[in-house]
């Protein structure tokens, strides 16, 4: 019996000293009773966690210290705080994923809006607004209102997509959201949808955004410091645009002047995503006016990489 | 200001397609105050990381299935369950971080006895026994005991190595270690530690080992039911064997005919520590032996590969 199959070859070069069967012999234990793609996902994983071991020989000290901070990932968890996935995005994750799924380079001359990262605060209960109407339940004596509006469009035809909904969600002036904030904001403070009117157009009124960090008492942020990187994310306003007919837009918008847009923490940062504010007179309600233009990509489109 | 510097060119070459400055910049983005072993380690898991998410085109539920599986382990975890070290075991990670620190390939005819993974049921506290006494507290009416003995030698001169620890743990016949026991096993069950005399040997009374299921209520079930694997781990003693002046071994023993040692679901076995149980005759307190001599290295020595 030779369970490893040892014919190991001389010379100490790098990695080749190691067993060169021993991958492969992981990966051939799995049964024949997998759905082919788990097969492929879990190979590659296998593969490439024993290539980074292999790579920097990982110490016992260090594979422990992983197998810690998993746990102490998982063990800051609650329901209104997910840091495995907090930790992804630290990594550029996220941010990855998503270009895998959205990245369409189109045949005309325009663009769909790129698409960015979801982040942890999404709600599915954010209520239906009226256009012209605020997100603002509670006030924040820092925050400065602003009045947002813009037009919807189909990327191939430039005619407005009536009936999209365009969901919003922002951090108050305090950097924090409705749920994670321990001052109890008003449930859905900050939140909602609005359905764009025949031309395709939405209106409302919200906040500039305030740029925060990330919070430094979990694992998230210790792998942030051992990178000797700062936790902040810039300025940003979340947005959700979707419509039957068309694939779903879910993305973030930074003010220009923002001073984290190269170095935001979790990588989700693109040129189209990047706005300017401009003051605003005329209007008691808000001090600031921002236009934003959707152009959505009709369902099943696949642009040139079809 | 160009964040992502996309000049993609055209062709749909598999991932080719994504951004090929984007892992450099999240790499890029870690700060010059960090350990440069830090640096190298983190580097090369983001690298990895990111190279499995394009090879396979992660999407954004699979990326998301595995946020909640790390912090489904993490909350799985308690003072006496460790499941991101299950987890790492099943996906041989622990096997391999064990065969790259512990490589030796020596110069001379005889090699050291080969380590294993120390897996998570060693305790700092077991106690110091007498040869030729037992380590069976609570007897479990399954169990068949064995007088196991040997020799602790030095793997270059050959000779014995007195005072030398032999520490050993194993679970009851039920197949659980003494903390891990809903049947409140007494605490250092199956656990003791053994000081080899003048001429290098020890001699005591234990149980032939049992073969066990991982637990079948976590992430590392989970996970092993989508690979379609099973869940066993044949039978095996630990030991763990130090002294001073050498090169620290910790291991594991298989008896020769368990079904389990070519698919062990931590992939701990090698080949020289697979043994023979024998019967025993005219030792009334047992109905087995096993002999295993283990060869120490001196501290310091690299053997072939140095």
């Amino acid at each position: 019996m030779a369970i490893n199959g040892h014919t190991n070859g001389s010379g100490p070069a790098s990695s080749d000293r190691f067993d060169p069967t021993f991958t492969k012999r992981v990966i051939n234990t799995m049964g024949p009773n997998m759905e082919p793609r788990t097969r492929l996902v879990l190979s590659s994983l296998i593969r490439h966690l024993h290539d980074f071991a292999r790579e920097v020989e990982l110490t016992n000290d260090e594979w422990m210290a992983g197998v810690n901070f998993i746990n102490f990932v998982g063990q800051t968890s609650t329901k209104t705080r997910n840091e495995a996935h907090r930790v992804s995005d630290v990594l550029g994750l996220e941010s990855l994923v998503d270009e895998i799924a959205n990245k369409i380079v189109a045949e005309g001359d325009v663009d769909p809006t790129s698409s960015s990262i979801l982040g942890p605060f999404w709600s599915p209960d954010a209520p239906f607004r009226e256009n012209g109407s605020s997100i603002i339940q509670d006030v924040n004596p820092g925050g400065r209102v602003c009045r947002m509006h813009g037009t919807i469009t189909d990327l191939l035809t430039g005619r407005p997509v009536p009936g999209a909904v365009f969901d919003i969600w922002q951090a108050s002036a305090n950097g924090k959201y409705d749920f994670q904030d321990p001052n109890n904001q008003t449930p859905n403070n900050l939140r909602g949808k609005f359905r764009a009117d025949e031309n395709g157009k939405f209106w409302f009124y919200c906040y500039h955004p305030t740029a925060y960090s990330l919070p430094t008492d979990g694992p998230a942020f210790q792998l942030i410091n051992l990178m000797d990187r700062h936790p902040m994310r810039p300025a940003h306003i979340h947005i959700m645009v979707t419509h039957p007919d068309y694939k779903g837009c879910t993305t973030q918008l930074y003010p220009s002047d923002d001073p984290w847009l190269e170095t935001d923490t979790v990588f989700a940062v693109k040129d189209d995503l990047v706005v300017d504010f401009k003051p605003l007179k005329g209007d008691d309600k808000a001090v600031l006016e921002l236009e934003y233009n959707v152009v959505l990509s009709p369902q099943g489109y696949k642009g040139k990489l079809a």
